[in-house]
This record gives C-alpha cells, sequence and structure tokens, in this order.
C-alpha cells in the first residue's frame, strides 16, 4: 500500500502486525455456537463473576430473576391431546416432556447462550413449511397456548426463550434458499436460514447480505428480521427497513400474509411488512424473507489511529463522511481503558506504541482497490498534518485486518474475564456519546464505587461510532446492589434527556421492557399496545416481553 | 475527460452537445409551478387530445368522472358554525365559501395541476403549527367532518383534492426548518417545507436531501414521506423507509404522536412511522420529518448510449453495478421510440447520429473526480469491447449533462404534443420489463388500435431501469373507449402474472383504488383495511381513495 505513505511516511508509521496465533478471534473456541462479540455487547449484566458467585450448573430462571412475573393465567396449560395434535400436523419429531424425559433436548431451547434467562417449556415444535407453522399457530390461537417463536437464539435480551411454559417454535427446519436474481440483487429464503449460509450463498455470487455481526454463524436471517438487527454494515448499507423488500409471516391465527415482494418500488398501499421488523415476534411469525442484495466490493481497507480526545474522535468521523464518503465501510472506536483490556488480556501486540485515550477503526471498500487506497492516503495525511489523529497503521494484508478487527470485537470477552461486567447498548447524538462514559463514571466514582477494594474495576466505552451507537461496559469484581442501584435509572435517565435511545440495536425482549419508557413516549407506547392487540388479541406471541399491551 | 477516451477513442465517439437553446427542461415555462416530468409520469390518461376533444374551461369533478364513487353519508356537511369555530382556532385566514364568494381561492385547492380531478369543498385550512392541526383534526372527527391533507398539490393520482366537500387541510404555512447536525446528517423540518428549500439549504452545507424529483420545486416534504416518493436518487440512497428517521403525525382524533427521532440506531418496540410512509393521508397527517442526509457529492458525469436489444440494456446494468458500483447514481432507459419522440418535439439535437432500439442515460457520483472518470472509462472501454453498447457520449460539462438529463426527463412532456396518452407506471422484474411494451404493442396491434387512421400513434417505454420501475405510455391522437377497454385489465392482469407492481413510485389515491388486487393479495387487502380502521374509525381522513376500509 505504498500510496499511503507518500508524503506522511515520516508521520504515519506502517504497521508491523504480525499474524499472531493468539489473535482475539482465534481465541474464540471454534465449536462456539455464537459469536462472543454480538453476544458480549448485551444490555443489563451478563457473565458470572469470578470471585463472590460461581456459574451454577444450571442457568436460573427468569422467573425467579424477575420476580415481577407472573404466569398469564389466559393461558392454557399444555395437554397430552396438545401433544399428540402437534405430532399430527408437524413433519419433524415434536420435542415433548409430558410423555418423556427430554429435558435434555428441551433445555438448549429453554435457555439462551448467556445462561441468563430460562423457562419451562415441555415442548419445542420445528416446522418444515410455512403451513406448518399456520396449523401450530392456528391450534395454539384456539387452544390459548402462548408461543415463543425462536431462531438462532442469538439473542441477548431473553426475547428467544420461553418465560415460562410457552411452546418453543424453532424455525432451524425451514432453511431453504428460495431464490436469487443477480441483476436485481433481490434474494429470497425461508426465515431459518443462518446468516453466514446465505453471505457465503452470495460472495459466490458476487453478492453480500447487507448484514452482518459476529453471531452470524448461528443467527437466522428471520431472527435477523425479527429483531431489526444492526451490526457491522449497517453504516453503509442501512437499516433492515430499508433493505427488505417483503416478508412471509404466519399471524397468531394462523393466516399466511404473502408479502414475498421481489421489487425494490412498490406504492400498493400500507407498507405492513414493517410492523413486523423489529416486533420480536410479539405479532406473528416470520417465515420467508426477501432482501435486496449489495454487489460485493472488490477491494478492502482497514486502518487504526490512536486519538486524544473525544472531540477529535468526532473530527475523524467528519473527515471519513468528507473524504472517503461513499467507500467508507465502518467507523468504530473504543477508548484507551477498552484498548488496554483487550490488549491486555488477550497477548495481542499493541498496533500502536504508545497509549492514546480513543482509538478508531476504519475500514473502506470499494471497486477498484488503487483508488480506495489513494483516497484512504490523502485522507490519512490529512488527518495527520490536521494533528486530528496522533498515530495510526494500516493493515496490508487479511491477517492484519483481521487482527485489528480483532481488537475492536474482542473487547466484550476480554471483559468478561474481569469478572461480571454491567452493559448496556445505547444510541445517543453523536456530540454528546462520549460524555455518557465520563458522567458514568463520575457518578460510580462519587458514590465510591470505583478502585481497588470497590466493586466497579473501571467504565469503559466503544462501539459504532459512525451510526452513534455506543456500548456502555461496567465491569466489577463482583456483582453488588448498590452498583446496580447507582446505574438504574441513572443510565436511562441520562439517556432520556438527551433524546437517546435505550436500546440501539438489541432489542427490548424481557430484559429492556420494564424501561421502555425511557426511550418512547405515552403516546407512542399507548400506539405499540394497540397493534400488539390487533394482531394478536389473546396475547399468546412471546408474551411477558417487548411492549405493553394495550 | 480525458482519461475516457483513452483506449476505446476509436470508438467512442466524444459528445459534441452544444448548450442549445431550447434544450427540453427550458422549453418548459419556468413559472410553471410544477414540473412536466414528475407529472406526467402518471398512470391512467392525462392531458386533453387536441383533436376530438378540447380542454375544458373547468376541470371535470371527480364525481363526474367516476360515477361509481357517491357521497359517503356517515360525514357531516359543513355549517356556519363550523367555520367560526375553525376561524377560531386557526392563526391563518379562512378561505371559506359559505359565507363569501370564495371560489377563486378554493380552486387551487379542489383541482389537481393535471386538470383531471376537482373537488367541490368549499372550506380550506392553513395550520401553522402541529396544535393547529391537532384541534382541526380532534373537531372534525367528533363532527364527523371528512378532511383532505393537502402538500404541494402535485401527485398523479388524484390523492391531494377532495373528491366531493372535503375541508382541505393545507400545510404549507408550516415551513420551517427545525434543525441539522452535520455530524450524523440528520435534518429535521416542517411537513410543508418545499424540497428545493430543503435540498438547497443542505447544499450548503455540503449534504443532499436523499430524494430528488421533477416536482421538487413545489412539492412539500412532508408530501414527499405521505406518498412515499421514489425519483431520481433512490438507486442510490434508497427508499424513505430507509432514510427517514422519524416523523411527527396528528391522528384523526388529534393526538400528537412525536417520533421525531434523530438517531439511526433505536430498536425500541414497533417501528409505527413506516404505517405513515406512503399512507397518503388517510391514517394521520404527516406534520414533521426527520431524516437522514448523506454528504454531497464533490464529483459527477452523466453518459448517453445506444444499445441494441433490451438484453444489452440489462447486460449494461450488470457491468454497471460490478464496476462503477459504489459511484452509480442512476441508471435510466429509453426505447426507440421515446428517443424519437423527445428529440423530434423538442429541437434537440441527437447526441448520437445513428438510431438504436434502446438508450440508456448513466450517472455516476463519488468524491473524486479523476477516480469516477477513470473508473466510467474503464467502464466503457469495457461496454464497447465486449459489444455491449453501439455507442455513446460523455457530458463535459454541467450544460451538457442537462441536455443529456433533457432528452429523458422530457419523454413526458413531448409524448402531450401528440395527442393523449394512456400512462402507466409500474414495477416489474428487471427480466421482463421490457416485454411489457412489447405485448401491449402487440396487444393493440392485434386489436386493430396502432397506425395511421387508429387512435394509437405507439407504444412507448422508459423509466429507471435500476429500480425496476417502467413508465408505459401509449400516445393516441384521440381517446377512444376502445383502447381503454383494450388497455385494461390487460396492463393490470399482465403484471399480475408476474408479481408486478401497479403502482412503483405514484401511489394509490383516486386513480388506482380499483385496481389494488391486482398487485395485493386478499390477506393483505384485508389487513390493510384493519390499519385504517384502528387509525380512522370514522374513515374521515382522504376518503374515497388508496385501500377499502375493512
Amino acid at each position: 500500500m505504498h500510496s499511503i505513505r507518500r508524503q506522511a511516511a515520516s508521520t504515519l508509521r506502517q504497521a508491523k502486525i504480525r499474524p499472531f496465533c493468539a489473535v482475539v478471534r482465534a481465541a474464540t473456541p471454534a465449536a462456539q455456537r455464537w459469536a462472543t462479540t454480538q453476544a458480549g455487547e448485551s444490555g443489563a449484566r451478563t457473565d458470572t463473576p469470578k470471585e463472590k458467585a460461581p456459574a451454577p450448573k444450571q442457568v436460573k430462571l427468569t422467573a425467579d430473576s424477575y420476580p415481577e412475573l407472573k404466569r398469564d393465567e389466559r393461558f392454557a396449560k399444555l395437554t397430552k391431546e396438545d401433544v399428540e395434535h402437534f405430532k399430527s400436523i408437524c413433519s419433524a419429531p415434536v420435542i415433548e416432556g409430558l410423555s418423556t424425559d427430554a429435558s435434555d433436548d428441551l433445555e438448549p431451547h429453554n435457555a439462551d447462550w448467556m445462561r441468563k434467562y430460562r423457562g419451562t417449556s415441555q415442548c419445542v415444535l420445528k416446522p418444515k413449511t410455512t403451513e406448518e407453522v399456520s396449523k401450530i399457530l392456528k391450534y395454539c390461537n384456539e387452544r390459548s397456548l402462548a408461543v415463543v417463536p425462536q431462531g438462532g437464539n442469538t439473542g441477548l435480551v431473553g426475547g428467544s426463550v420461553p418465560v415460562f411454559d410457552e411452546i418453543v417454535i424453532n424455525l432451524s427446519n425451514m432453511s431453504n434458499i428460495r431464490s436469487f436474481d443477480p441483476v436485481s440483487g433481490a434474494f429470497v429464503c425461508d426465515a431459518g436460514v443462518i446468516l453466514e449460509v446465505a453471505d457465503n450463498y452470495l460472495a459466490e455470487r458476487n453478492h453480500i447480505f447487507p448484514l452482518d455481526l459476529g453471531a452470524k454463524g448461528s443467527c437466522h436471517v428471520g431472527g435477523n428480521v425479527a429483531t431489526n438487527a444492526g451490526g457491522l454494515r449497517l453504516l453503509r448499507y442501512g437499516s433492515l427497513h430499508g433493505t427488505v423488500l417483503g416478508l412471509e409471516v404466519v399471524l397468531p391465527d394462523g393466516t399466511i400474509m404473502n408479502n414475498l415482494n421481489t421489487l425494490r418500488k412498490d406504492n400498493t398501499g400500507y407498507d405492513l411488512k414493517h410492523l413486523f421488523i423489529g416486533a420480536e415476534g410479539t405479532i406473528g411469525i416470520i417465515t420467508g424473507v426477501s432482501i435486496l442484495c449489495p454487489q460485493r466490493s472488490a477491494a478492502k481497507n482497514v486502518a487504526f489511529f490512536g486519538v486524544e480526545s473525544y472531540e477529535k474522535v468526532q473530527e475523524a468521523y467528519i473527515k471519513a463522511k468528507e473524504q472517503l464518503s461513499e467507500i467508507l465501510s465502518a467507523f468504530e472506536f473504543m477508548d484507551g481503558a477498552a484498548h488496554e483490556i483487550v490488549t491486555a488480556h488477550n497477548d495481542v501486540r499493541r498496533p500502536l506504541a504508545d497509549q492514546h485515550p480513543f482509538y478508531i477503526v476504519i475500514e473502506t471498500s470499494g471497486s477498484n482497490k488503487e483508488h480506495d487506497d489513494e483516497k484512504l492516503g490523502t485522507f490519512l495525511e490529512d488527518l495527520m498534518e490536521k494533528e486530528i489523529v496522533s498515530d495510526g497503521v494500516v493493515a496490508e494484508n487479511e491477517t492484519q485486518a483481521s487482527t485489528i478487527w480483532g481488537l475492536r470485537e474482542g473487547i466484550s470477552e476480554s471483559l468478561s474475564k474481569l469478572g461480571g461486567t454491567y452493559k448496556y447498548d445505547v444510541s445517543i447524538p453523536l456530540k454528546e456519546l462520549y460524555s455518557m462514559v465520563t458522567d458514568t463514571k463520575t457518578h460510580l466514582e462519587k458514590a465510591g464505587l470505583v478502585g481497588e477494594g470497590s466493586p466497579v474495576v473501571d467504565v469503559v466505552g466503544y462501539g459504532h461510532l459512525g451510526d452513534g451507537n455506543l456500548h456502555l461496559n461496567i465491569p466489577v469484581r463482583y456483582y453488588d446492589k448498590s452498583v446496580e442501584k447507582a446505574l438504574e435509572p441513572f443510565v436511562y435517565e441520562w439517556l432520556e434527556k438527551r433524546s437517546g435511545s435505550i436500546s440501539a440495536e438489541h432489542g427490548l425482549g424481557v430484559a429492556k421492557k420494564p424501561f421502555l419508557k425511557y426511550s418512547k413516549n405515552e403516546v407512542m407506547i399507548r400506539l405499540m399496545g394497540q397493534i400488539k392487540k390487533l394482531y394478536d388479541p389473546k396475547g399468546i406471541m412471546n408474551p411477558y416481553k417487548y411492549v405493553p399491551e394495550a
């Protein structure tokens, strides 16, 4: 990458990043069925702290963690007759605990991967067709049997496992790619297709799925849409509301809503599919997805910078928008504390010798490597000349690029090694984004909760700066009620004052439902309740979660 | 643009397009308050044919054109007391025909610019604030007075004028830009801000509005969102469902739904704003819009090609996606017949000497002129070498670029000079897009309706190829019932078989409502009716239009 070094060679030291054996990505066991990165960026606390509370053998029941939740007595209890009926309408085996000891088979569907939420469902159904989903829901609705739709079960807010005895409808048996049109880019698949499978299929056809996230090896396309997943490509390709062309959804009463449009433009009536994008399975089950997939970029660059202040991080972002413009595909940041933790805990050589208060990861993707290199080079020179960044390196190959990305993506796992972590995934107007970290730290310090002998190790921030999405993390030596009390509602009230969002990309589920009022006003919450009631009058779809019923 | 000529110079003749006085854009009277281009791309017939039916002085009443429409007797009739009440809650003068002769003032609000739809409203309100809109709707809902929201009144399907005596709520007095954040690109404004005003404001701040269309000098941002307008930038920046960040909407009962989010990511509940995008004012009135605006591109190129077949047009599009990729900002096409008509009627010098069955307009926008020129040059060489295009020119300056754009944008106006035109704005999977033109022509020829002495002059096609959006036009010497009978439902049935859309970007309004079933199945139509009923149980919002009530 010669062109980049041209004029700024004296100040910008070229990367000497070796292909470490222990890069962060590689440190994650390959067999792990969900990615730690996406995983760890959850809200509320995750990971069992080492010192005071050793990991229990079985995950605590959600009903015990949230004693305010009570089973809704409107719902019927599963009977052997129900199980027999399901067996008659499902072509795949029914996993059930009424007449057999199926606890080992039920467990992975009852508990989430974070070991934080667990229900007691005695029945898991894995329909193979949309018609089977329809028959199941029609029956459950008539019988008032509550259900929880389940994709890859990689969610972070307890949305994809039962709270009590809800029947699990798992979509993993619906995994066919239905069609792809390389001219328009319209890709249509079953909801149960794994994201990485979809992306690999598209890669062979020189396209990409417009969404990418750490959990891609396990998460389902349908689950991505149901949770309006954000991830790493949003900055460039926008949200799923812009890329999803059509959906096939089974409504609670069994009605199949076939809206699997493959057209880019269609102005014929209310665009109902958007209600189901991000609805977390509370008004229907998505069974098919049609989505517009962009051309795959031929060239990619990854760069890493040290920056002296958050003001300069913002300046760098403005410059990137101006100068990298159409080739900018990621603008991620982390603070010095996050960087210290990720490098200390992963035996990763620091790309930059000196310590800096902030670090930035920038990725470009374009169709012409030479042009991209030149744009990046000019941009780097400008940043150095104007002293917006203090130091920086550019990856010279795929391995170095992976290592840089590992520094960003590995933060969450590294934090977990410190003990427990209180985590918040929030959106904030850029100007005030980092103030949330400093204000929270000051607040906790005033409460005497930070430092040696105190529960809180530090307060760190990182995230998708280009999307205004901060991951606020508070690593603790041990969980302590005083920390929780100091954090909540402080964090939510702080966000409310700045019109921030209490959930940027992870949704509401069980975890955030009680805090919805901090991001949405009464009118909005009332209108949401109306929608829930309209589509799911009996309330059987993924109950106890998301938004209050009307 | 030297680089582009490099190797292909012998085959690719450089543009010699002079700055004609009579370029198509200039031929449109500057004072005309809506752009002919957008205007003419409507569905159904427009323009009064010269020979058999001279233009009437007054526009025919919609009630007379559509005798099947009857005034809904659920709605109250306007009284002097109502007018007095409106005067007490509106800070701007009330235009009313009960106690004054206000017909001249009412007429521009009762009739559409195409002179095709006309109602008989006796009251036009121009609220200045969201609170005033709220008070008006609350009162109208209680009194069961029907209303029609009105923006720039540049629509093409009769959606923005009353059908009978509905009260007009015109948003032109709500025209403040509320805020702009140059870091995130979030722009917030009143619904009545004119699109061009918004775009000019953003231009001064090095950003663009992510939507552009011919009517930009008159249309309102709120109207754009209410009709989910498509236009010229959709290929690059996507639909409004992807770019709109938040909305402020007044519901029929006067409730103000404040969802003016400026965050890029916010996963806190059903994303209700999408219901109002493209709802054509049938469930609420949009009073404020928050939208994500991209950085303005420093460089722009416009090229024009002659192509020998529709297959090659598609090949060129695939190549453009591959090679121009991130800088491709428009891919428009027209057939030979459309090109003949636009050049013949506008005294425009042909950019290419020979005639071709198809022509393409390609635009690139990027941050680096040199890079864009080189990409375009490589692309052109490839097209010529592989004989995908037969001939082509590239604009060397802004005037030439405008002239090329004029050839595309002037088609509609040129067609109108032939007499009348039957027009359809449709979406079709790309592979079969042009078959609609040839099949329709064959169909009309078989019916003996084409050629000298027959009503039909020709069947022509053009449009936003990159978006799969065809404008099918049938210019006629005079309107004849036999042509209408031959076209409908033929055109709609043809679309239905190919899962096309009967309205790509112009919406439903009065014109397309009866044909909705050709693009949406019974379930979808029933679900749409539910939404209408949920938000507007008395049906007062823009009645007789859009979708059937439940």
